[in-house]
């Protein structure tokens, strides 16, 4: 399994509308790409100071559907149309578990 | 669910054996903190540039259960004998699922 496992922050100027339509949009990804074996989103919860914004960690069988997600075009659409916009940093590891 | 995830990247100077005591010694917390429900942990797989070098994702039932971990006296102690000495920069989101 390859776990793919990554953090964002936003700009300052990002609105929540912004934010939340990252999440929206994410949120299609699993019906759009069946690669997905299990795919979690979402905001930091607030619990902890100086944490990252937003986190995604996104499950495949391989090496090869990952790939598949990252290069797939509705991946792409949604990082070039909804996360770059607002991105200020990006953190990410791929587990191979 | 409460899924806790933390990226790190390594000093230049961290050694083979010192990144690979960090994996041995986390794999022992399931044994020693049972609200540890999940625990997948380990380096970077290698198939992007620029990605961080390690990763931990861990889940718990509630905020509480994950507080017991994160201030957990064994956990505490890897972090500071193990992590810290070879930590370069650390990024860490707390998703409400």
């Amino acid at each position: 399994m390859i776990r793919h496992i990554v953090l964002f922050t936003w700009t300052e100027t990002a609105t929540d509308e912004q934010k939340e339509t990252v999440t929206a949009e994410l949120g299609k990804l699993p019906g759009i790409i069946p690669q997905l074996r299990s795919y979690t989103v979402g905001p930091d919860a607030g619990i902890n100071q100086g944490n990252h914004d937003y986190a995604v960690v996104a499950d495949f069988d391989d090496v090869d559907d990952y790939l598949v997600y990252r290069d797939h075009p509705h991946h792409q659409a949604v990082i070039a149309e909804h996360i770059r916009p607002i991105l200020a940093s990006r953190a990410a590891v791929q587990l191979s578990l």
